[in-house]
């Protein structure tokens, strides 16, 4: 997608140099926009620690190609127990993102294949390339298939301003191209449907205000920052038509891990009969967990509530102190919503039912290979 | 209560001038503790729209203030035309909050009954001070009945800590002592039951994060900060015992107006039957609105969320752009908690169910009234 309108996409690999892999510094967005390079698994699985990237997309790409880095960097007659290691840190980067696992597993399945030291790097590459370029695909297969809920919705207002909320940023600064639950937007928009997106701030890490906003506004979408306080509120006044938020990690029946506060806003979706739809690229499916409250929540730093960065008048990036200082704070990531809550989950292969029946069907090849290797 | 040890009103006449009256600047805390004059009722006005104070009880306060200030400063042949006009500007300076109108109707109908112009002064005053006392006495009654509902709570964890939620800041800085919301929580840390709050940061203003934390922690009261996103998942984690929280305006048919978050932590607390209490002197009551989609909902600037204030390491007072600078942000202020997901009222005479014939059968002075004028 466009930044300053230049196409973009979050992570590639130096066209210069493709040891190395480019990012975006997300927290550094929107006041700096800053480039950096990663050059070893570490630098990846601190980018992911540290959120110099983040989403579930992303993530997934990041660790693929960190697996990619860490190959280029073993030793060739060690290369297979190198890339465990590796695997194990990137595993523990981030608790709650399902994709970082699968991408992990994915480039270490297709290295064992490889048999010189070369033919396994070379595969490595291959992988986290195919990783990154199939988020990239599945996540405009979900624009196709999740506009036709916003095209419903503007047929029904005669044309009307279509209003849409999203929580957290699950848009294309989270995957690699194109976003989860911004997709839709992005191609209703282009097939010329008249759309506003009520963009919750998102605390603590305000990826709402700082990364959806400026994503939309780069991309010419009209859209309202406000609280995560208000969506209530907004849904009641009659001002919202849909709800879609991504994922980080959904069970094969369908209960949903997101950005803390998500579950908040789908109560308030089912209580004032407002749909509530969940994007996600099947690799954000966790077909070994049958309950959501069985998905591990992390636990950050009480810091990131205590304290905040933004830029003064002057241009200077600045981090201020919000509270008293000894003011202890919790600060768990992400919340669970129930399948029941949820209207619909928009993945590449077309919209089903929150439910482990849908999903399976939906799904056949994964369900299968779920059945056969049992619940872990 | 205390403030570094030192017994505080949140207002007072000065005792060595008392045409002037006595505020904590709270725009300012937890980094400065400012005290300021007010001189004028446009003083108060500015006060209450500027939110140097803020809360239900305080805002009423302040307003009663604020008319008899009017009286100071009248030329004594046009005191009634005056005080009218001061009622006028009183009244607009915060649309939603009931307590304000209260008290300058309060003011306004007892001056009537002065003759001269030292006689209407001297009732203002007298009156001003009989509603912040009233305030004070309200909100320790409304402590010693709440405190029951939290007791209740901790015999049956056999004395294990009750964990209370609130919102926003309904503690004593919000009113003129003990405040509603936090006064069941002082009575029973005073009756020397285990309690521990969990404060919602409560965004754009920062009212749990800069006032009910800091509040709680000058009072050793055990106390941890979470996003206004997080009640949700700790509620489903049975990490929430009860919610209580205080409001701005209640219909005579139990609808809530609160700080703008509290209806989704009223879902939450439903979803999960989590009991959710809110605390009120009945000074908060609206006899003549029915429903609480008809409470007028303040719109503040967009700038409270793209925009924070907070104190940098130096220990300087800074303001942050925490957005990219053009981004549109839509501030409502409040929103309204439907009485069917309230469990109870806790009032100055007990607690009542949240419905019309409870809350008339409460209060049925008010109740006649309220009838005899027909509906507004």
């Amino acid at each position: 997608m466009k930044i300053n309108g230049k196409q973009y996409r979050t992570i590639w690999p130096d066209p210069s140099d493709n040891t190395r892999i480019l990012i975006i510094d997300q927290r550094k967005l929107p006041h700096e926009f800053i480039i950096v390079p990663l050059c070893t698994a570490e630098d990846s699985a601190k980018a992911i620690r540290d959120m110099y990237v983040r989403g579930a997309g992303l993530i997934g790409a990041t660790a693929g190609f960190g697996m990619y880095l860490a190959a280029v960097n073993a030793s060739p007659e060690n290369i297979d127990a190198e890339l465990t290691q590796a695997a194990e840190l990137l595993d523990a980067s981030r608790p709650t993102a399902r994709n970082l696992r699968w991408a992990v597993e994915r480039v270490l399945k297709t290295i064992t294949t490889g048999q010189s030291y070369e033919e396994k790097r070379n595969t490595a590459y291959k992988t986290a390339c195919e990783i990154a370029d199939e988020d990239a695909r599945f996540c405009k297969s979900i624009g196709e298939h999740g506009h036709s809920i916003i095209k419903d919705i503007s047929s029904a207002k005669n044309g009307g301003t279509v209003n849409i909320l999203t929580h957290c940023n699950a848009g294309w600064l989270a995957f690699v191209d194109y976003g989860s639950a911004t997709a839709p937007i992005y191609a209703a928009r282009d097939a010329g449907i008249d759309v506003h997106v009520w963009v919750d701030e998102t605390r603590p890490w305000n990826q709402g205000a700082r990364l959806t906003a400026w994503e939309l506004q780069q991309e010419g979408i009209n859209c309202t920052l406000i609280t995560d306080n208000a969506g209530g509120h907004l849904m009641q006044q009659k001002m919202v038509d849909v709800v879609i938020v991504g994922t980080d990690r959904t069970t094969h029946t369908g209960d949903v891990a997101n950005k803390i506060g998500t579950y908040l806003k789908a109560l308030a979706a089912k209580d004032n009969n407002v749909p509530f739809y969940v994007a996600l690229p099947s690799s954000t499916l966790d077909w070994e967990l049958d309950h959501g409250r069985d998905i591990p929540i992390e636990e950050r730093s009480g810091n990131e509530i205590t304290t905040i960065t933004g830029v003064t008048k002057g241009g200077i990036i600045e981090t201020l102190q919000l509270t008293s200082p000894e003011i202890r704070a919790l600060n768990h990531g992400f919340d669970v919503t129930p399948a029941r809550l949820i209207s619909g989950l928009i993945t590449e292969r077309g919209i089903t039912p929150a439910n482990r029946e849908a999903i399976h069907r939906l799904f056949p090849e994964k369900a299968v290979s779920q059945k056969s290797e049992g619940h872990k």
